[in-house]
């Protein structure tokens, strides 16, 4: 029984009727939001606009069996549909069979990998991106994908490049616009900034309910796209302006079918498959745990790269692309009233009815509103106010971040994370290479110890106390060797060096070999090591070791104890 | 004055004329000891003899120049002579002159990217391989060395590549062994490995002086490379019993010059040079500080980067390869009375010596004998000790260990030593993900606080203490989140949350926002959180900003008194 319910969705088993109605409507919402956001995302990721809708079905049905997060919403997202362009566009032309079949593979090794790592229980690897490490990468993101929207907003010829190249082309092709396409787009843009910002101000001063003020906030892509499709098809504004639609979707659901397994593409897709896993894995974790935590659930990473892993095999088999889990979406999700992943599996079902008949609807539907949505989409993730707070607070995260958010728009997205990545280990490497540590005195007329440099206290010559705030391991092990050495070349005639160990929870091999090999040299040099306060369980650890069977009588209770020792040694010395 | 003490070396400065008599006697030692040692390690790295001896010279002024080991002793490795060959032997034919171009341009690039480190002080850098992962890489490559050398023992034909294709093509090959060859290197390897052993046991007991006895220990590998090479050379071996020796080895010193640098070859180097760096750097600063703690010195990891650094841009300059400082030869060097690095100044000047006139000597030395050098040295740099004591004490460690042994044996030593930062980093997030914490409670009768898993201690209902026993950042901040909300599940009538935060001496931005958003969604459930013992640098930077502000009367001098506070605001509630 346990063990079933640990891999089969507790929820379904559980599901309360009275959770129905909320789901119902989060699931329909989410679904009306869904279907131009994943049109978007599809011409963002170089892929016909029905990719989007395929990887808008199955993908949500195997988060919902799978996944930890009962409000999480997948499907295509901005940023991984541009680093699969990033990936493809140097294998294959965009629009090609051979691209669609690349990102149907792409997607298959995303999962793969997010699986396995799920089996493999590598959650703990969300954590390793620092926080300005992510923000840096979705703020280069979102200014890169924003600016490879204009040609889509404008109606204008720009290259897929980094950032310098497309500014760089910007006012050569600015003459070429199409005035029609220009106006509409930024009529779109104009609407939704406003729907974000101004709209909902003035419609609580006039009184109307939240609940309106929420639909009519949330829904303004889909009102949007509904307006200027109506509109464009009844003024045919393909065939009379030249204005970009979106053409011929092909109804009917996507047949099932594996991509072909071509040696060498694998390996070219390899690190992007990587990549696009770390970056989709972090962003659901990340999403999935700020939801779960304001309505007091938990997520379990182990379990998001099973749920995420699933989502992206069922895209690849659905002839999608990589997906994983959205912010604003799932926001929308929340808002709407969703319980359970019941909503996901209802969003699925309404996907795939719109699939079966209904895409001639999306015929006449302008390229540039759904620019003008990305845009103000992506553009609502960069976050100003996090750098300012970062530079405030600790200059070395806000260099992280800056740096990273110029490689995403300078190097490309793929450089961009890879940067991150190796930015966020060397601060960790960093980081752990400093421990902390003080050397503490006996605070006058008591049993209790304190830093010297920040508390008047008594030290006795000849003793060196030195407590270790932190565990001990390979990454910091020579560092306290480094600390001691140099409080030796200070004080020469230390006879005693006693280590304090009270916030010591763990000592890995590299960390007993130096203390091994520490006592060693002291040994030689005279100098008697001793400890204090080591907790319990590493001790028990340490007792059987060569070392531990050595210190036997240099282990102390307390630093009170090791200094009495000291003292009567000192005493009968003399 | 302070400015210029600080790159130029300080040991010269103060020299003392006392110091000379121990340089002297140890720079000879070196000398002697490192002119096999260094024509086995061309041989290794798949160049002519010669370009060993010219690794020997410059390398170890330009070390003692700008390193900070008083007794380090720098030259050709076999660990960097075995990757050295890795790299190359895709790019050119081993012996040609593209190779040893090759060579010097690979030994320039690692130079240059270590001396760029030293500048940049990235000597922390040196912590972040774990020593389980060390002993793996550097017992997979002995054991990689060793049946390399096979072929120059038994003097028979034995492929370049990974161990198990070398034991592959052992039995085919075993028919062709030369008599004279494979006995004179047999003698030598019994020998050589009873001189180690059994032979200072047996002088020890027979009274002799122990200085003699090291002497006879340590020149063991000289003496042996003078009687095979009279003998060979009495006997003509070469000629009478095809016994392969070292032939011609031109005089005359290195003309400095410089590589051609040529973008393919540079950019296939890359990889390679930056690995070199990298397991060089480690070696050196392992070796140099397990010195430098026995003699009371420090070595400065940033400067080591710039001595080795210098050091290969010598060996470039010179002709050479890839070196750094080596374990063997430094011990020698430390037991052989070396006070200063002028013991390396008059190596430097002995092996020039050598070189300029009396290379003639070196022709009839077999190369079975230096096979049995080689195989000596390398198989005593296996420490199955290490892996035992890592097993019993932490089995994690040893399955890094055999983890890396077997990835440098199957897969070879550049995929080796990357499996081993990638174990080493993937150790380094998994353990930095997981933080101590504990829950604690009142020890009755006192103000002190405890484990309620270890000890009888009081606990109030509605009120959780959590004590956080590491400092808060990116890697960990996210599993504090979850233990809060694990705890809060099991205890649903949680109305106040209290961190205790006596272990926590930093808070990155990643772990404040944690914070902040714990504490919106907290206050959402209406639970209030609070802190206790925030230590005072902490406490001052966080403050300022917007959490520190909203906290203002939730922060607790002691544990004691926010207990005292929920006590009372609890019985007015009541």
């Amino acid at each position: 029984m346990i063990n079933i319910s640990r891999w089969l969705p507790a929820w379904l088993r559980r599901y309360r009727r009275e959770w129905l109605g909320g789901d119902l409507g989060a699931g329909l919402i989410v679904s009306v939001m869904l279907i131009p956001q994943s049109l978007a995302d599809a011409l963002l990721a170089g892929l016909p606009p029905q990719a989007g809708l395929y990887a808008s079905v199955l993908p949500l049905v195997a988060y919902a069996l799978l996944g930890s997060s009962m409000t999480l919403a997948v499907g295509p997202v901005a940023v991984l549909s541009l680093m699969t362009a990033a990936a493809l566009s140097p294998l294959a032309v965009a629009g090609s069979a051979e691209y669609a079949m690349l990102a149907i593979l792409l997607a298959l090794m995303s999962g793969l990998m997010l699986f396995a790592a799920g089996l493999l229980r590598l959650g703990f690897l969300a954590y390793f991106l620092s926080r300005p490490v992510i923000s840096g990468f979705i703020a280069g993101s979102a200014v890169l994908i924003a600016l490879g929207q204009l040609k889509y907003l404008l109606g204008i010829p720009l290259p897929n490049a980094n950032a310098i190249t497309m500014l760089r082309a910007l006012p050569d092709s600015i003459a070429l616009l199409n005035s029609t396409t220009v106006t509409i787009g930024l009529l779109s843009l104009l609407y939704l900034v406003l729907a974000r910002t101004g709209l909902p101000r003035l419609m609580r001063r006039l009184g109307s309910a939240e609940q309106l003020i929420f639909l009519t906030t949330r829904l303004s892509t889909p009102a949007i796209v509904v307006v200027a499709t109506v509109y464009s098809a009844l003024q045919d504004l393909h065939t009379v302006a030249g204005v970009a639609v979106v053409g011929n979707v092909p109804s009917g659901l996507p047949i099932l079918s594996l991509p072909s397994f071509e040696a060498p593409a694998m390996q070219a897709l390899f690190l992007p498959a990587l990549l696009i896993s770390l970056v989709g894995f972090v962003e659901t974790v990340s999403v999935g745990q700020s939801l779960a935590l304001k309505r007091g659930e938990r997520i379990v990473p182990d379990r998001e790269l099973l749920g995420t892993g699933a989502a992206n095999i069922a895209s690849a088999l659905s002839g999608g692309f990589p997906v994983t889990g959205g912010f604003a979406r799932s926001v929308v999700n929340v808002d709407a009233g969703a319980r359970t992943p019941a909503s996901s599996l209802i969003s699925a079902l309404l996907i795939a009815f719109v699939i079966t008949g209904f895409t001639g609807w999306l015929h006449h539907l302008p390229l540039t509103v759904l620019a003008a949505t990305i845009i103000v989409s992506v553009l609502a993730m960069v976050e100003l106010q996090e750098l300012k707070d970062a530079w405030r607070y600790d200059k070395a995260d806000a260099i992280s971040l800056l740096l990273t958010f110029a490689g995403v728009l300078i190097a490309g997205v793929e450089q961009g994370i890879l940067l991150g990545v190796a930015l966020s280990l060397a601060t960790l490497v960093w980081r752990s290479s400093r421990p902390h540590m003080a050397v503490v005195g006996r605070v006058p007329g008591t049993e209790h110890f304190r830093n010297i440099d920040r508390h008047q206290v008594e030290t006795v010559s000849g003793l060196i106390a030195l407590r270790v705030d932190e565990s001990l391991y390979f990454a910091n092990a020579r560092a306290l060797e480094d600390k001691i050495e140099s409080l030796l070349q200070a004080q020469a005639d230390t006879r005693c060096l006693l280590l304090i160990m009270s916030a010591v929870n763990q000592l890995d091999t590299t960390a007993l070999d130096m203390l091994n090999e520490l006592d060693h040299s002291l040994a030689a040099r005279s100098i008697t090591l001793q400890f204090a306060e080591i907790k319990g369980p590493v001790l028990d650890r340490l007792r059987p070791t060569a070392l531990g069977k050595r210190l036997e009588q240099r282990v102390f209770l307390s630093t009170h104890q090791a200094f009495a020792d000291f003292a009567k040694r000192g005493s009968q010395h003399a």
